[in-house]
């Protein structure tokens, strides 16, 4: 028999039950009276689920589509773009905007750190033609959590009328996010992440002041057109077929998400976050963040003299446990033990019990359950899934 | 208890219950073993249901998102396109050339008949500066089958290095559609039509041609950027997380399109086509198109004093069947009986039982089992479903 999998990445995240299952209802007609009552009871629940008081849109497409859509609604080629990458997917975000014709400056921060208020007002000051900013909100590639609520003060502390664009893909319900409260303009999340969905979907939150650029934006549109997706939405539908399968799972899902409730939501995830440090620490490895530590995930540093490469492919093939590794300059560098969405303290546990057993048959022998007693510790504080 | 449904839209379409099921499967690693293997699998099983030897490339997005994909990819601002709408997505292929930058002429061709050979080498010998050409094979919203064949060889014998783009969404598989026989450039499909798939993946196939365009194309594209994907694509991965539920079920009916064949599938396509003109006319019912009827669907008039929308809503209501109304202009002109995929002659008979009755029940007399009894003296003929 093959091994029992835990898949503990930061996405796909594993998808309950009762969400797989529901993904194989039978197809319905788009246009039909069924499936607009779906649509507009999935985009309440997302508003609820976003913190905001504007409607939320739903694409068929992967979180990278969510981006490209935030970018090309939002501006005008050669437009002034402040971005702030603090990884690989900051970096793409950046990219993408470069790529639609913007005029991008990157603040640079390195890699395990978050950006800071300072760096980012002194980038806005030195150009205050600037009209968006890039942010994330949770770096997947690294495992650090921005500080999106004082980011977005700082730069509107210099520049009121700037556009905050946010990428909260991987951070949306497992960190708090208020795109209302806290001025964001476009917030894009995706499905595969603490939503407990399989991938193919992207949500956007969009600001009245979002929507004021959008009337200006001249960058080339037509699958991710806002307008065009919200005079569909009036109507209950969308302007092309939507990805019904994952609409019926999304609808399973936020009755999960709204039944546990946000404060509960993040407070999980914070608590298994803290769990998974001190475990890491109580195996003599080396956090990669070194701030701001991500809620979502940890990314670790193997000991020295083995390789992440090693300890993911012993960990997947004697174990099951599938973790991931890093991304672009840090590929082999580190792996990252993913702990959003659907993921309980049962697979944490499984996950330390068998990264001690793989140290120790590497040669990097630690105590057996070592890590596991931290984790139990930090545990101890409250409820989980 | 709620009406069993037959569902006779153009898509989404019914899904087998195996492919149903095959989405629920538990979530992989995208970047892991399991996936690449998986991927690369259907993409030599779409390779061969494309009827070319190019790679195929798979997007998480509508069959729309297929059409930018192929225009962004061709283009630069500015070049000339001619485009040959001959319905609503005909016009919708031109719409996104138009505002992704091309500079876009229409042949006009009235709806319900399909685009003449004279008419696109008209165009093209008083455009010689032209750089694609956009063909509709199926046009949903009318019933058409365009002379891809033939459009494609007049267009070349005016142009020899036109390119051609071609939107076969809900034609693939339902008609013979040869991309490398015929000189196809880029070709897009979409998975909720006759691959028995929910919709949510958008598969393109590229000529050399098509590539060497794509080297100079200068629309700006991320999301949709055929290169960042072939790249990805050449490791068995994809640039962004794919959908993975639904490449599951993809690799369920693939096995299922190949198992038939495609000259089996293009046959079974055809009988039901015809067996469905044959009961819309003994029930004295006109079909809207006037040539090159379609074998995905049949788009009819109903008797003079009725009105389309009532005719569906009885069938809906009633009968539990669900066909599709017009779009556009003939939004409530026609209604449309989707017979594509995973539609076998028991819900084509169920079909035209229900609206031999409606017809009836609203003033419109018919003759019971008329137009089952041409349904069934059609369908004699060979194997279907």
């Amino acid at each position: 028999m093959s091994l029992k999998q835990l898949l503990m990445i930061p996405g796909p995240t594993p998808v309950p039950d009762d969400v797989l299952r529901a993904l194989s209802q039978p197809m319905i007609n788009h246009r039909g009276p069924e499936y607009i009552a779906l649509q507009n009871s999935v985009v309440a629940g997302l508003q609820t689920a976003f913190q905001t008081e504007f409607p939320v849109q739903i694409y068929p497409a992967s979180g990278t589509g969510g981006l490209e859509a935030a970018v090309v609604n939002s501006l005008s080629p050669g437009e002034g773009v402040v971005a702030c990458p603090v990884g690989a997917f900051g970096d793409r975000f950046a990219e993408i905007a470069e790529t639609m014709g913007a005029s991008v400056h990157r603040v640079a921060t390195p890699w395990g750190e978050p950006v800071t208020c300072e760096a980012l007002t002194a980038a806005l000051a030195e150009r205050p033609e600037t009209r968006a900013v890039l942010l994330t909100h949770n770096e997947t590639s690294t495992g650090v959590l921005n500080d999106i609520e004082a980011l977005a003060a700082a730069a509107r502390s210099v520049l009121p009328e700037v556009l905050i664009l946010v990428d909260a893909i991987s951070g949306m319900l497992a960190a708090d996010l208020r795109p209302d409260a806290w001025g964001l303009d476009v917030v894009v999340a995706g499905s595969q992440k603490a939503w407990m969905l399989p991938p193919g979907l992207t949500f956007l939150g969009i600001s009245p002041r979002a929507w004021e650029a959008n009337a200006k934006a001249r960058m080339p549109r037509f699958y991710f057109d806002f307008k065009r997706m919200a005079k569909s939405m009036a109507t209950g539908q969308t302007p092309y077929t939507p990805a019904v399968s994952l609409i019926y799972g999304l609808e399973v899902a936020l009755g999960r998400i709204l039944g546990e409730g946000l404060p509960a939501s993040f407070l999980r995830h914070e608590r298994m976050a803290r769990a998974t440090r001190a475990a890491v620490e109580a195996l003599g490895l080396r956090l990669f963040a070194r701030s701001r530590h991500s809620p979502a995930l940890t990314s670790v540093l193997p000991p020295e003299g083995l390789s992440a490469r090693d300890i993911r492919s012993a960990l997947r093939k004697d174990h099951g446990v599938v973790v991931a590794g890093g991304q672009g300059p840090i590929k082999d560098v580190i792996f990252r033990i993913g702990h959003l969405g659907y993921v309980s303290e049962a697979d944490l546990l499984g996950t330390f019990s068998a990264l001690e057993r793989v140290l120790t048959a590497a040669g990097h022998p630690v105590e057996p359950g070592s890590g596991l007693s931290a984790l139990e510790r930090e545990l101890a504080g409250g409820a989980t899934l």
